[in-house]
């Protein structure tokens, strides 16, 4: 008799965006204005060498000379060889990059290399795909109350430490760590890295870092763990071309992992990927090869900025209408404390009927994350303006 | 301490298409006019119709007003209600099937959600992707000397019972069925898959339905497992856009998971898919949908046509020249026993070294793989020929 992975039925609440999505749906019948600075998805269209690029290679496939089957699973060598120069300054060899369809998935996916005995960190908030992940591979025990889990070590990021995920008391064997951090918009400085680094020498352990905010970073902040001594020993990193290229609708991402790591997940990695995957389409290879040319860096180097100034508007704005705000420096995400000590999901419900306006609750990134809700500034100039008005008008009227 | 899974150990082989590579690689060195009817690939160019589709799409990705970013998780409901329509008449609901990068990728992930100690039967021989993702996944005990592993039900496919997996004398919860059959090109007869529902109904198994080339029969064998009273209760099904529409460069399958499957692996999948998966590329589901267009229909029709001509060609040359033969009747691929009793390897290289034809050893599939191999026919028309003229040549130099 077929049966299910009863690590499935530990996972109780849905998914964060799609509770969010259900919320909102119910709003829009009510007010069909909303303002969605909820889900952090890009706003701007694609840039016009990454279309051009996708559309020459589509067209390639079409003819009889140039067209292709499969390519190889961990991604085509034109793309893997940009990465390396342009991203790691070839620090990084083409054959440790694997191109792949999402960090989300790579960031899942990842923990079937480890022995199910391993003890996995995460900061407290932070991206839920990684506490989820952890439940489905049965690194967790029961649930809390409060939404954790037993049996996994988390790393709270408050008021206190910066919002910095301090170091574990007990032995870890396996840490997440996301920076900038979606939520907070916080990057780790590269004094928090080294220390990271340092724990997992000291520890063997292995970190798996979440870089795929890092194009945002304004501040001295690493763009890579790599940029510290010893890291390629100790972590696997995870970039993505969504938020830095405009690529939600295409979905390309990469995993670096290093042939030094203390245990062989570079084979193992390369394993999974030639049994459980077919690669990424090509012509979305070629957009995001362009991203590298010239013309797309410039392009792209002008969204960035775009965002960046989107960012700051809300974020002064939001300062001046008194809230408490961290991150929006090294990120499109700005971490803003609800006010008169509400509960997360009672601001989110609060600026959904009041204002229209959507964000994301902070309880949903985990326990340290209630009284704070994040906004997304992915959203448009035009929106930011738009919402700061309302919320202006919510402060007078309360 | 970070440990490696224990099971990843566990494989030893590497992933038989590797090895191939790698021999034709040294041959290639020697002899560089290779003919490659080996691993499955397409061949025909994309069909216009899907390639004006796509490009079209990522135009609109580049415009303000068409922009778009994360799409659904499983799948536009544009493509989801057109496969709904034309490949299985509205008798499955659109919620009902998952868009996703590769029925690969899907046929292994799906493992996930059964108990670990439910027991896997698969065809023997069989896309061997079945077989390692259920080592991955830990359903296997110690690896023989044979290939195959304790703990996995082997069904052996053979010359005597026509290759049709014989129903298991010990009781199973998880089975994987491929029809039509790679390697072995036979499609299963409404009949034997109704032995098959009856069973996993009887037994409240599973079946893990590999539909991937059903485009391609030409008998009256059933094109879905859906077509069986009662499927809908013990079946989930896979399929590809790779083989039938050109995709193996896009990436873009799907798979159906019943409502009314009696452990419910929908919300479990649908679960999967939210927290792992972010969607096929919106350019490529555009092409897939575009797959459904009366021009495309009517552009596949003419490919899958030249296909199957290809591989009549094919089993011809190879039956005239005296070699016993099975399958290419609903599928492209040729199931041939070496001949003088030559293992599947011997006969492979065989063919690499002499007459410079690349092909896949049938023991990579199976135990029961051995003393044959598969041709594919995807290979160009000129290629087919040229091949039997070497394989001619061969013949009366032997």
């Amino acid at each position: 008799m077929a049966s299910v992975n009863p690590h499935y039925k530990k996972l109780k609440m849905s998914y964060l965006f799609q509770e969010i999505e259900k919320r909102s749906l119910l709003a829009r019948a009510k007010n069909p204005d909303l303002l969605n600075f909820g889900i952090g998805d890009v706003t701007l269209p694609l840039a016009k060498p990454i279309v051009d690029a996708m559309c020459k290679a589509v067209q390639e496939l079409g003819e009889k000379n140039t067209h292709r089957g499969y390519g190889p699973g961990g991604g085509y060598s034109f793309l893997r060889e940009k990465i390396a120069k342009h991203d790691f300054s070839d620090q990084i060899s083409p054959d440790e990059i694997f191109i792949s369809n999402s960090a989300k998935s790579d960031s899942a996916n990842i923990q079937e290399l480890f022995h199910p005995d391993n003890i996995v960190a995460l900061a407290d908030p932070t991206y839920p795909v990684y506490i989820d992940s952890t439940v489905l591979a049965g690194r967790s025990r029961t649930a809390n109350e409060d939404g954790t889990y037993e049996g996994v070590t988390y790393l709270s990021c408050t008021e206190e430490n910066d919002f910095v995920p301090p170091l574990p008391s007990d032995i870890v064997d396996v840490i997440y760590l996301c920076s900038p951090n979606n939520p907070t918009g916080v990057a780790l400085t590269r004094d928090a890295l080294e220390k990271w680094v340092e724990y997992a020498q000291k520890n063997k352990a292995i970190i798996l870092f979440d870089a795929a905010y890092e194009a945002f970073i304004s501040s001295d902040a690493p763009h890579s763990i790599y940029e510290i001594k010893g890291a390629k020993e100790v972590a696997i990193e995870f970039r993505s071309f969504s938020k830095k290229a405009g690529f939600t609708s295409l979905g390309c991402a990469y995993t670096v992992v290093p042939k030094d790591l203390h245990i062989p997940l570079h084979s193992l990695w390369k394993r999974r990927v030639s049994t459980k995957f077919n690669g990424v389409p090509y012509p979305i290879q070629r957009g995001a090869e362009a991203v590298y040319s010239s013309e797309g860096r410039e392009a792209l180097k002008n969204q960035i900025a775009q965002y960046r100034k989107q960012t700051k508007l809300l974020r002064d704005g939001l300062q001046n209408l008194g809230y408490t705000l961290f991150g929006g420096i090294d990120a499109p995400y700005i971490w803003c404390k609800t006010p008169n000590e509400m509960k997360s999901w009672e601001f989110f419900d609060y600026l959904l009927e009041n204002a229209g306006i959507i964000c994301t609750p902070g309880s949903g990134f985990g326990p340290s994350g209630e009284g704070f809700v994040r906004f997304s500034a992915f959203a448009s100039e035009s929106a930011i303006i738009q919402a700061l008005k309302r919320l202006e008008a919510l402060c007078v009227s309360r």
